[in-house]
């Protein structure tokens, strides 16, 4: 069994928001949702070693939340650089061997399936990143054509690889405009292993998400999935 | 200015509901989900010549409904087909000269500004389709390879056309198995005009969707834009 490492990205400062509140440490169900998707690994296992990559200016604000809300999980809190990319690139300079799933701070609706299955397909394959298919038809609108959707996926988070892998991927690039790590990995030649993801796993950034993860958190004991 | 048909696409049977009944009768606030819709359309417009393509055998539960809710926006009534595309087929031939707006009953959270931009778009352009970025990143599962997702749009409804091309190029194909009007249209050597849809016009299609819907509903007040 190897070691397990999450990156969890918490790198936004919420300008979509509207709010002074960053969107991660907005409170769903009186916790804050950058709490509640750290849970969601905890929960899956206490063992994982968690990275947390946070603008460096919300260290303190951070500190403040952990002690309101009595929040005990360990982890290693490293600064958020000024893209994504960054904050991964920072977060894996703590990773050593094993596999590493990096995962948006804004999805906790993550499940322990999906982080499993993340994890075991990266062991097995050397990567395991979460998709769904699109729920609605699609476009390519540069050559202006309707698409077969069941060709394509959306891509969610977790996406797991081994640690090696991965660092490597980051290290070999300067392009920072990547939007997920499947695709920076994928820049260094690697391919990429797919997990079905959920419907339910969203990313929270705008103030509709917001509404939405209260809703689906107060009906969640509802589903029999 | 040419005259508006709008039809309604009710033709869904509920079996993803898990529910006795029909998803397009399921109320939110107090109202079956496909009397806001068609309410969206009729307070854009009471000028709207509304179609509404429903299964034959809820044609009576409908009329049940109308006398529950008191329901008085006038329409006209057609059998919904065994699919999407034949409904559509149903529906269009009741439809005269002048633009159509084709639309899906379960997206009751369609603003009068995208209904208005889409019969502008017909007028103009012959269609006129709303559509969103995907949020998410997007793959290709075929040749397995990360996309620019800025080059692709999901799809929603309303799908305008002026009434002559959507007629003609339904009638010029016996494939059924288009998942969207604008695919049809396109079949049939048309361009596809796009409008910005909005990512709060869903399609109510699971019971997580219900939940989100009511969600949104509840908070409709709350936002300003």
């Amino acid at each position: 069994m190897m070691v397990k490492h999450a990156i969890i990205v918490a790198g936004g400062s919420g300008m979509r928001m509207q709010s002074t509140t960053p969107k991660q440490f907005i409170e769903i169900g009186g916790l804050p949702i950058l709490m509640r998707t750290i849970k969601a690994f905890y929960e899956y296992s206490q063992e994982i070693n968690i990275i947390m990559a946070l603008p460096a200016d919300l260290f303190s604000r951070w500190e403040e939340l952990v002690e309101i809300h009595q929040f005990r999980i360990p982890l290693q809190l490293v600064k958020g650089g000024s893209s994504r990319f960054e904050s991964v690139k920072n977060g894996l300079q703590e990773v050593e061997e094993g596999i590493v799933a990096i995962h948006d701070g804004v999805r906790p609706f993550v499940t322990s399936k999906i982080i499993e299955q993340c994890y075991e397909s990266a062991e097995k394959y050397g990567s395991g990143v979460a998709a769904v298919l699109p729920k609605d038809s699609l476009r390519r609108v540069t050559e202006n054509v309707s698409l077969d959707r069941s060709q394509f996926r959306l891509m969610q988070t977790p996406q797991a690889f081994t640690s090696s892998t991965i660092k490597l991927a980051y290290a070999s690039t300067n392009k920072k405009d990547f939007t997920d790590d499947a695709a920076v990995a994928e820049n260094n030649g690697n391919k990429i292993y797919l997990v079905q993801g959920d419907y339910r796993n969203i990313k929270i950034t705008t103030p509709e998400d917001v509404i939405v993860a209260q809703a689906l958190l107060e009906s969640e004991s509802g589903f029999s999935d």
